[in-house]
């Protein structure tokens, strides 16, 4: 049966890799429909993204490549289909309601397993749209007592990746270390400017004439996870802190959903604390 | 009682008209929130919007204008309230599920009377929303003859403004002569770039490096009347015609929504075949 | 003889602030071209820029304007005429070179008076368009002595704005008490993102898809004066720290020679740490 | 000697191609640096850039290529050193500013072997910078006479490129024929929106509320050749069009020298009317 998969390769670079790489998939008969590469000056460590379209033998063109490449390597063979996810949110409701939204006329594929909230107040619109909502709630929780709440109910649904759609709370490293790569957070700055709370408020009190929002992975520090893509609009003078916040909502969710739509085709790496996007 | 309201003057351009229009505020104690004006360099037409808080005496106060302006100048007080739209659709959901999703979570502040469809495929997401749908069919129909239906149905609602989000047929001179400046299109090219069906295609066709989205009002050219708002992305050769459309989308519906706040907050002027935005 | 002014105004706001003055205008038979006035709404500062056309009698109008406003406020009558500006370099030659190059062409209507430079390197450049170059060496000298040198050589021109077009140094507090919102600065980064040395470095190592620059006054804490004008530009993966200056020094100097001409066309108040852009 | 070269490739597209290219370059000892290829959709062309490092022998590595690819596929291998472009302008110096500006910073790696006028009020910019500048008026001339002329001083430079900075003649047939998709022209207006003359003013006329710029190889259709670059910036209705063409001026100098730095790094692939930028 002919079918799509994509090739993510991750070597130390050396000459020739290239070539290898695709002369491998030249001799399973598979067609490279679309093959970019990026080598980091820094570390030479060399990322490859292929779209391949054929009969695959996974194994043993796993096994080609192992045998053809240098220690160190890694490769993943994924098929081109539809992921799922776990959406964790609070109270705002922008970000899930473009998700859904999406998802609900095809502008989104991906199968939203379910939607958790700390708090219950967007149990209606998930709900609207057929996915199942789950309170868990923080209170009278430590932190550590209500994140393991939260990845018990989340392993229910064995997800790809974890969205947090404007979810309030910071996660504890135990939460992150069990997902890693996997949580994509929207933050409502143009990071690294106006880390932690209230960036609109942060923004108005700097003065400044252009607000943004980043969609990143989390990792174990504060706003500090890779960054997978970044927008931002031109604010001035007469905007109020809460009038930024009103029109960044349109940038924080198309940042979030577009960032969700790269991760989700597979053609976001991580390296270190950055991300290449191909 | 104080009460907030916006005065919208139109005028030829004379010496002192500012002075004695803030006058006129000034003795019916009424406070100047915010004011803003416009000469056309080209026609002398005067514009202004004034934002007024106090307590109204609207008739006196419209007298006294009409006394110390000259002839030619209109005025509009308007009240600062949530007005009302009926929206016309097709079979896209992206805009109209933009504009009532916003509206479900505050993002928008505007009264949806009703969605009136030719196709029947948005009911449902209509209707997820408590708000009333329509069918109003084409099929068997004169452009004429359904465009009567259409608002004859409308009419029943009195809105303040019709919303086309995504409705893909022409409208008739006679529809567009009863709503004059109450029509807002959204048109999916970077007007006047792409005028008429397909743009994305002749985008494609055309090889452009960023495409774009145009909120306008109606009038009885096609895709003509004036230009309320426009936004753009970038694109390159990867785009297909389709992947044009899709990434297309976001910038649609967030100008059609950003365009539809200023229409509502009565910040739009419209002279000739132009709008004055404050 | 019929002159052009802009009338810029301070005050604690109050009730007809607006009507008042423009009816001193009024009286003065001057004509308002163009006028826009702004309330902070956290410390209720109104603020606003009057264009106007006719004979003026300064004293008579400034006398009514003192006697007719409340305590606290301030005016400024300001001829519509080129303002005088004295550069500050150090080795970079992009941001003087486009000055230079629009001022040669008749893009920014402005006199430079002088190019003072910490280094020699920018010398023919400068002295191609016929532009004195001196150079202020700051070797053997401390902060503070070199300061001085360079305002003794600025005040022989008595300009009304000093630029720092890529100055790579830290002006002493003196210096800058010296020339209040008159000292303007471009700073390559998307501030306050990357305050400090080597913005394109900081902005590379933390992997941000977005870079920026940001003009603003200088104040006594380093890049934290008021913002006039900011803009930014996408970046990806592929790019090394020397390939975002490169791609950035277009931003910076098209940054930089736009608020130039906000700030030399009188449309820049600055409010506490904030600029308010009319 | 160790070198850099681009190899270019173009074919029509079949399996294994990738592979077969990158085992030439792996059996000819060459490193591959960067590798970027694309497949038309439509016409199944295949596009290869392929940024190489090693020793050279050039004839043997392309005799390899042509044996082993099928018929219709074209190789072109550069060397990664400076081209040589000729300039023309006729009267606005920021285009050509921009450029020999960018020149004599290092900020555009080209050789400028000389500027041609209709007009020689560029003449003394261009000497500035030690840049021959040489007078063809058209004055009295048919245009075949005069582009005959031009392209007589041009050819004795034997340009890689001939840049249109702002030349504001249509050039004849016979004319752009000579040199095939080595024309790069500055259109002030985001194509097709506003082709031919004065589009600022098309743009005022129609009131657009986003301007643009944008660069092109010329071919025989007016403004319709293969679009390399474009840019926009936002304006309003305070905008006359003069106000738009001196806004537009960053934009285009922008656009232009952006575009020259792709053509001129082997990034331009022309398919049909459209390009491919790696």
């Amino acid at each position: 049966m002919i079918e799509d998969k994509i090739l993510l390769t991750e070597s130390p670079d050396y000459k020739g890799l290239v070539a290898k790489i695709t002369n491998i998939c030249y001799k399973h008969q598979l067609n490279i429909i679309n093959n970019t590469e990026f080598v980091d000056g820094d570390t030479h460590r060399f990322f490859m993204r292929t779209e391949l379209q054929g009969i695959f033998n996974d194994d043993t063109f796993i096994a080609d490549l192992k045998f053809m490449l240098p220690e160190g390597a890694t490769y993943k063979l994924v098929p081109k289909q539809r992921k799922k996810i776990v959406i964790l949110v609070t109270k705002e409701a922008h970000c899930l309601g473009d998700i859904l939204m999406k998802n609900y006329y095809g502008g989104l594929d991906v199968d939203i397993a379910a939607v958790i909230g700390n708090h219950d107040k967007l149990r209606e619109l998930t709900e609207k749209f057929n996915v199942p909502f789950h309170l868990v709630s923080h209170e009278g929780l430590s932190r550590v007592e209500h994140d393991k709440l939260l990845s018990e109910q989340i392993d229910e649904y064995a997800p790809d990746y974890i969205v947090l759609a404007k979810y309030m709370r910071v996660l504890n490293p135990e939460f992150v270390e069990r997902y890693p790569n996997r949580v994509i957070n929207i933050h409502h700055s143009f990071l690294p400017a106006f880390i932690g709370a209230k960036p609109y408020q942060q923004a108005y009190d700097r003065g400044v004439k252009i607000i943004g929002a980043t969609a990143h992975f989390i990792n174990n520090e504060l706003d500090q996870g890779p960054i997978i893509m970044q927008n931002v609009i031109n604010i001035d003078h007469t905007y109020t802190a809460d009038a930024m916040m009103r029109a960044g909502r349109d940038v924080e969710k198309t940042v979030l959903s577009r960032a969700l739509e790269l991760v989700l085709s597979d053609r976001v790496f991580v390296h270190k604390n950055k991300t290449i996007v191909m």
